[in-house]
């Protein structure tokens, strides 16, 4: 691509180094903020920058955050003894917008890989394990993704954790809802007869 | 989508005002810009917002310039009196990138189009026939889109130039480089027949 304009060019260059973004979408994207109030587009520059200098993770549970602690943490309405543990930041993002849950998390800051090169003590482990003696937490709840990562990872933080005394779960796993059995692998189809359920607990009591 | 940071959410959003960029993909693009380096964001976010505030139209052609007089314009090495009508100024990029074209160019900023609302005088016409008055132009290549919009707009110019002494060409349509003649469609391919060019002309002399 041959721009008459260093501006222009600059600025399809700077978005094309996001990922999934080649330069024709580049291109599109800046000549769209051409097209926009100068205003507006200053205030999506600053607020991107702004958002990189200040953000930062919460000194307890590693989620992002605009301050030390983050508004998960501080928030006194939220049950301070029920403690998700979660992969990632998108995890914390993805469970806050069901609005089921109302305890606190624990950001690992990836899984278990020895594939990847990630082993334990690359993850917020030690910490979790530190909270969990300090903090009067009753539960933890793994809510990792199903699958062999996940699974190392969960038995290696249990292995950890034995002997203290606290409840340990993690997220069910099972048929999707709106899925359907017969495409479900069989792994998942076994393991959700095997963790059935009482159907009072599925559709509430009193049904 | 539930944040826990407000400078994520803010950063969230402004990606996501972006054409063809969802919720989603504005927070994939964020989590990837916090795990770059602050003076990378910074510079990102700077120079998008310094390319709005600095980014001009060529005074004499349309083109986006970062000067007064676009650097085509400027260029004493091109061919000053071969003038390319193009639409927009991602269809200067696109010529531009062939490296054919030595000439300079005069953006219309859209196309003829009744069932849009857009008229000739909202177009970049006007200072056009102006150009070709003042100017010591030999001719006029039309380089627009080949639909009944482009042949009104080539139409409506035409006829403002009558009189005018000067050559006045569009660009060849035909069958694209990689096309297949079966797929093509009759206007298509009948143009390219009545319009077929002698085959000295196509390979070159002394093929």
């Amino acid at each position: 691509m041959v721009f008459s304009s260093t501006l222009l060019e600059n600025a399809v260059n700077e978005f094309a180094k996001l990922p999934g973004i080649g330069k024709k979408t580049a291109l599109r994207l800046v000549l769209h903020l051409i097209k926009q109030d100068t205003n507006d587009v200053t205030q999506f520059g600053e607020t991107i920058a702004r958002m990189r200098e200040e953000i930062r993770f919460c000194n307890r549970c590693y989620n992002i955050s605009d301050t030390e602690l983050c508004n998960i943490c501080s928030n006194k309405a939220r049950k301070q003894e029920i403690l998700c543990v979660v992969e990632n930041i998108r995890d914390v993002i993805a469970i806050e917008s069901t609005q089921q849950f109302n305890g606190i998390y624990h950001v690992l800051g990836g899984i278990i890989s020895p594939l990847d090169g990630i082993g334990p003590e690359q993850l917020n482990i030690d910490s979790l394990v530190q909270r969990i003696q300090k903090e009067d937490i009753s539960e933890i709840i793994f809510a990792l993704n199903p699958n062999i990562q996940g699974d190392t990872t969960v038995y290696y933080i249990g292995k950890k954790l034995k002997g203290i005394n606290i409840r340990i779960t993690t997220i069910a796993r099972g048929i999707a809802f709106g899925g359907e059995l017969e495409y479900a692998d069989e792994m998942t189809l076994a393991k959700s007869i095997s963790n059935r359920i009482p159907v009072e607990n599925y559709i509430g009591e009193g049904y």
